[in-house]
């Protein structure tokens, strides 16, 4: 054994994180024992302190410390135009365009029934009820292009029929500085396929 | 601002650790926010175990759970033959080889005056207080070939000098399946340098 069993049990916190691998993990763990303890329960209290402030929008569903997030409760947003995400890092992404004035909704995950993920799993009726509730004219679908995430903007798009307002998706294309050369195929022929008049 | 406080400071816990950049940082703060409030305390609850048990060797001041560690305490282990090492990582990668049966001592850094760490802020005093008590014959430096590994390197040797012991240090040359044209001008010099009749 080359680890005691203590300092086995602090790798293996460690490599449950995403994108950690094992080496990482192993110098995670002997960061964590070089510090001393008033930093390492500094550290805890930091993690304490935001399972127990961080909760989720009453509206969108996204991470806030208050019962309904900066974005939602800001006047200057439009309340008409809500974009549909997968994750709160999704609504950091856009933000950072500062191009988008509407609101969001964050669903916590898409449709996948590998991973027995059904629509109830996800934040789905949260949408319907804003949607039907309040004055939405537009809902723009902005979910990864994958299996699951085809799945979930077709499941959803759906459901919205019913009710008069307009959906969209975002366009699908080559990237700004993109080379064709290097594009795959199927974004080359969405890239066709959502071809604009210039 | 695009993150709340908690968030952010969140994020700044995982950013300090080693190896870990901004993007991945924000990845293990929307993991913890993931997860249960119950994992996350058997986490918190892990590390902080870790921190009250894991402790150093007293005798090679490796990390250990108990007073002396199990390669100190173990009778099979040549304690004639002190391999001197950085850190407890350096003890695991030799222990991996099963070709070393002789005892370590573990100095937790190397000197060096950029970062104001001197040789009283490393265990050498410890190292030199085995080598008189002890029934040492040779002391093996396996500390990295950098500026400050070198220093630190001749630094102890020349304070080993006084006692009549055997040191040593590992060979640099060519790693084991490593190409010629890859290897830098200085491996490939210390490589010519140590070479070997056969």
């Amino acid at each position: 054994m080359l680890y005691t069993q203590s300092f086995s049990k602090l790798i293996d916190v460690f490599r449950k994180m995403p994108g950690v691998g094992n080496k990482s993990a192993v110098r995670m763990a002997y960061y964590i024992l070089s510090l001393p303890k008033e930093e390492v329960d500094d550290m805890i209290a930091t993690i304490c302190a935001a399972k127990e402030k961080i909760g989720y929008c009453s509206i969108c569903q996204n991470t806030t410390e208050q019962d309904v997030c900066e974005i939602c409760s800001n006047p200057k947003r439009d309340k008409s135009v809500i974009c549909v995400v997968e994750q709160p890092k999704d609504v950091v992404a856009l933000e950072k365009t500062r191009e988008y004035y509407g609101t969001y909704h964050v669903l916590h995950g898409c449709i996948s029934p590998m991973d027995s993920i059904g629509p109830e799993d996800i934040k789905i009726k949260e949408l319907l009820a804003r949607v039907a509730d309040e004055e939405v004219k537009e809902v723009i679908m902005a979910i990864s292009p994958s299996i699951e995430g085809e799945a979930t903007t077709m499941y959803i798009s759906r459901l919205l029929k019913p009710f008069d307002i307009k959906v969209t998706r975002i366009a699908y294309g080559i990237p700004v500085g993109g080379d064709l050369e290097y594009a795959d195929q199927v974004t080359l022929a969405k890239a066709i396929e959502g071809r604009r008049e210039i």
